[in-house]
């Protein structure tokens, strides 16, 4: 089993905040690369990771049989040194064609692959936040009840994420729903610049289910200053908040609610 | 919001099956194309398309603000018209360069993306399934049980997926967590190629969470046979078992469970 990864936090509970330390899923950037060629960057928790590269290559039409694959090489790539890249060599390299692949992830980044260059990477694209922006606790743990009014298809069906923008008053904006969380998040953000309103930069965005890596990085890119989820952050969420700058709250239900970062922008909060 | 999907389908619940209507989340594939040249293929949920293709260009770095972006396009592509493609026309088309994406997917598809043709790709790629496999019902029920015994990093942390392989008696074979469901399931058939236990032909896997499209791939490139979900499928996860071949089992809780595709794996089911 996956080790979980220690955090410490602020807890709010009715009205109270106290220090608290948690346990998230870890996840991390994996480089998977074909005969030296770097085929996708997936973000997952680390461990089973010459697996995952097995895995993606059959089920991306790669390779067929295990005969297909020669070894499974776990490369140390760059500073970070750990391990973050899995290298498939081929039975038959000569096979491997790249634009047979049905899809394919590229990154530009050629120094490797870590946690670290990829939140900086993003950071370095995106103006940074402002940090004036104050909201109370009071208003953050109502967000999923005025999100539950609205989001009708879910109820229904059970099978779609929702993302929805509200400000810094707790008025309801926009909701947007899918299949996929990050496309949710896209139609928000690609909302807001279609309306012009962009950077969202005294607005909160509420995620009906977890926060990953890519969600706090789809946030930042459209000036978000503060993301709650019902559920969990991933570790590296949690990480991609303080290096941004971002509010990050997670496990809100009911009076209390767990602060991974920027507690500093809930009013009356002391961190 | 969103039209749901109606389907089909057949309930169990205490030993009896009765024929069923249920609502799906609708899933189909929508390509995004910068001044007519593909960047990406998404599985999401029709609607707001022109909102997804913008907010994927921004948070995604092709585009900074809405001034970059000249117009929107919707495509009727292909022979199912259905609008499943967004091109965007840049407002200096000049500056593109798609080396500079931080990521984007490539479909070889060239006649253009519809649910249809993204079944039969993937069903063209892989040999077809065996018929003959049995599972009673009393068995799929119990399988959410004898996961969570196991699931040790779920319960900590609440923010992992997991899939499980059990054989036809409900042995539990094998179960892997990542943040991501994609990694998850990798990882279980990257394990059963690399321990040399593929086609996984008389097995059955186990989603604790939703089925989509591309959990179906993937089990399918397996030789999977029998899918079960804790939660929901999508519209398209559906489409995809009927035409595979697969069983697909969903809304597994206590006793009853929804069966959406091949019903007649399950020993004593009428359908």
């Amino acid at each position: 089993m996956t080790e979980p990864h220690l955090i410490n936090l602020t807890r709010y509970d009715s009205g109270a905040l106290t220090p608290f330390c948690d346990e998230l899923a870890p996840e991390e950037p994996l480089e998977i690369r074909v005969e030296g060629q770097s085929v996708a960057v997936v973000m997952r928790t680390p461990g089973h990771d010459r697996e995952l590269a097995a895995g993606f290559l059959l089920t991306e039409g790669i390779i067929k049989t295990a005969k297909d694959l020669f070894d499974l090489t776990t490369c140390v790539s760059g500073a970070a040194g750990k391990g973050n890249s899995v290298d498939a060599g081929l039975a038959n390299p000569g096979s491997f064609d790249l634009t047979k692949l049905s899809r394919h992830v590229f990154t530009s980044a050629s120094c490797g692959v870590c946690s670290k260059t990829s939140v900086d990477a993003v950071l370095r694209r995106h103006k940074p936040l402002h940090d004036h922006v104050r909201v109370t606790p009071e208003i953050l743990l109502s967000l999923p009840r005025r999100l539950s009014r609205k989001q009708e298809t879910f109820r229904r069906t059970g099978g779609l994420h929702a993302c929805a923008l509200f400000d810094l008053k707790g008025k309801l904006l926009a909701v947007r729903e899918d299949v996929g969380r990050h496309n949710a998040m896209d139609k928000l953000i690609g909302w807001a610049l279609l309306e012009k309103k962009l950077p969202l930069d005294a607005h909160v965005v509420l995620l009906s289910g977890r926060a990953s890596f890519e969600m706090m990085q789809k946030s930042y890119a459209a000036g978000i200053p503060i993301v709650a989820a019902i559920s969990a952050p991933s570790s590296l969420a949690v990480d991609f908040a303080r290096e941004s700058g971002q509010t990050l709250a997670g496990f809100i239900r009911g009076k209390s609610m767990n602060l991974y970062a920027g507690a500093a922008r809930i009013a009356n909060g002391k961190h």
